[in-house]
């Protein structure tokens, strides 16, 4: 059996992640292609509850390496116990976020050691890297200021404009580092046309495949 | 400021860990030890949050990699936010497991690759490792004996004889390559006799400090 495509999708607070994921599933559920819909962290029981108490907002100042290892423990669950079985049994999976977020939000906003995530990156998944990372890109300002319209933010969401510009910055820089992987997407862009982009790119990993 | 002693205690289920931390608290507290008294995984709210998760029984299988994080980042909140503080503030900490037990537990019992944990321990520790560890060691069936008595076993408790044979081997092997570090005391003594053992360990540690 042929083994499925694991595709992420990426981007900071607004991007329109929630409605273009729904697009995307309708876009390859077209195709015929059997997807396995997830996001991180969470997908799974004990990964959604790491998850909780990741974005609870607390009295407690959280150490910056316990958040870096709690979403690592949330990412190995998630990819050993329903990721990787997915895409063993031919599936497709498409997950809001995976471990380029952890560069962009803990790497990037938080200042951490990327040597470090690298060092976990490789201890949780070996070799595996996504096929394909979307990664939906809006200037902060636009996009927190459509963020905010959804009500309470979490832990994350009360960050800074500034965390969030090293945020994007960073998956900017990881897209254009390693280009056969990454696909960026203008999320400025009115929303038929992010989705007119989104449907050729899919329609393009459909037909390759 | 002189900096605090680090003591952690360890040991297999039912060796008595929770009595003879009190009599340790006693013993120096009788020497005017100023002592932070804690336990992993744990010590912080947070952290007692991450135990709730690892301790609780579940349907879900518990991916080991993902056991060894959430172990690890619980550690994490409690060295940074509570250990090191407190050691720097000149207090002594003992402390009811440590990183001893995920060595003994997950490498031993579970069979994870102690490189591994080897890894995740510079990680978060840098080279910061217990002043003394104090193992309280007795033969498995003997200690389960007594652990059984406590009522509902929680996700560890309900290994198997072998699993504890493992974490006992691992104790002793650790202790056995770093004796300036390890105590172990017979727990299988009478509690009398293992207090005196104690006594005398703790009024040579305080007298040589």
């Amino acid at each position: 059996m042929q083994r499925g495509k694991f595709i992420t999708i990426e981007g900071t607070e607004g991007v329109g992640k929630t409605t273009n994921i729904e697009f995307i599933t309708d876009c390859l559920s077209g195709h015929g292609v059997e997807l396995l819909v997830t996001r991180e962290p969470g997908g799974t029981p004990l990964a959604e509850e790491v998850r909780q108490l990741l974005l609870a907002r607390r009295d407690e100042a959280v150490d910056e390496t316990a958040e870096l290892l709690l979403m690592f423990a949330a990412r190995a669950q998630h990819l050993n116990r329903l990721i990787l079985p997915a895409l063993e049994a031919g599936k497709w999976v498409l997950c809001d976020r995976f471990t380029d977020a952890t560069y962009a939000y803990q790497g990037g906003g938080r200042g951490l050691d990327m040597a470090k995530i690298a060092q976990l990156e490789n201890l949780v998944q070996g070799s595996l890297r996504p096929d394909l990372t979307i990664v939906l890109d809006i200037e902060v300002q636009r996009g927190l200021a459509r963020a905010r319209q959804r009500g309470r933010p979490d832990r994350f969401e009360t960050e800074t404009v500034r965390f969030f510009e090293q945020v994007r910055a960073t998956y900017l820089s990881r897209a254009a580092q390693s280009p056969e992987r990454y696909r960026i997407i203008d999320a400025g862009q009115p929303l038929k046309q992010v989705q007119t982009d989104l449907k050729a790119l899919t329609d393009n990993l459909v037909s390759n495949n």
